[in-house]
């Protein structure tokens, strides 16, 4: 099997399979869907009960809600910016998963102002008559252990 | 295929392969190396080159650095315990994932005291020459955007 290098957005992936280009595709939708604020289109490739670890809680979200999400997405003044590092796909007939740091950029409305951190991303997928949906999504930043418990946000890639 | 439902530790899961008890065997096995504080038995399931997205920076961990592990598991006065919740374990051939909830709860020597939060963990796994190997954790808390941006540790499953 040979193995090509594809440049896209902040990233060069390194390509095995065709598989691992049908999960970065619906990745890069995802991201889009950001940036144009797209609440339905983020929601698309999402198994209608998909298990998500989000960023803010509760502990668990059961599936995405539109209505929310769409919210969250109106809350924010430019397009939301995705930019990936470090991201493997791994894909074995119909179950795949991939992780990796994705750079959230923008500007938010009101008092918040300018946002951009890095956080840490796993998606889980299965492939359910032909279409890859993704079953489980976890997103997070870590904390300082360091007595201040602050969520890290000023962390950048090695 | 048959369906059994077994009990273990806090959570009763809902088996349905021979491929997710072998998977939830190895969790265990880390679980129990938690409760004895076994630096060495945690790292045995996992890849060496494991991407691991844990608690405390960096963003990313390499593969499991067993003197670092094993003085973390030190600073604890007493063994420390995990408890699971809505785990689910899905396996495809030579791939796996699983994710849930963690209730991680003892005692830390010092001015800590008692520690009890709920955590949610992804992991992804291979079968490689027949024994299954960790190569991707994340485990995270997820964090108030309600202006204090805190780690949210008072968080409880519903």
């Amino acid at each position: 099997m040979s193995a090509a290098t594809q440049r896209f957005s902040t990233v060069s992936y390194r390509m095995e399979t065709e598989g691992e280009l049908e999960i970065l595709a619906l990745l890069v939708s995802v991201y889009h869907a950001h940036y144009v604020k797209d609440a339905t289109a983020i929601a698309a490739p999402f198994a209608r009960d998909a298990t998500i670890f989000n960023l803010a809680p509760p502990l668990i979200h059961h599936g995405i809600d539109i209505v929310s999400k769409q919210a969250w997405l109106d809350s924010w003044e430019t397009p939301i910016v995705l930019g990936e590092r470090d991201f493997k796909v791994t894909v074995r007939g119909d179950l795949a998963f991939a992780h990796g740091l994705l750079r959230m950029s923008g500007t938010k409305k009101g008092s918040e102002g300018k946002v951009s951190f890095w956080m840490r991303e796993t998606v889980c997928l299965e492939r359910v008559a032909g279409a890859w949906k993704i079953v489980h999504e976890h997103a997070s930043v870590p904390f300082y252990m360091d007595g201040t418990l602050r969520p890290a946000f000023d962390l950048v890639p090695q």
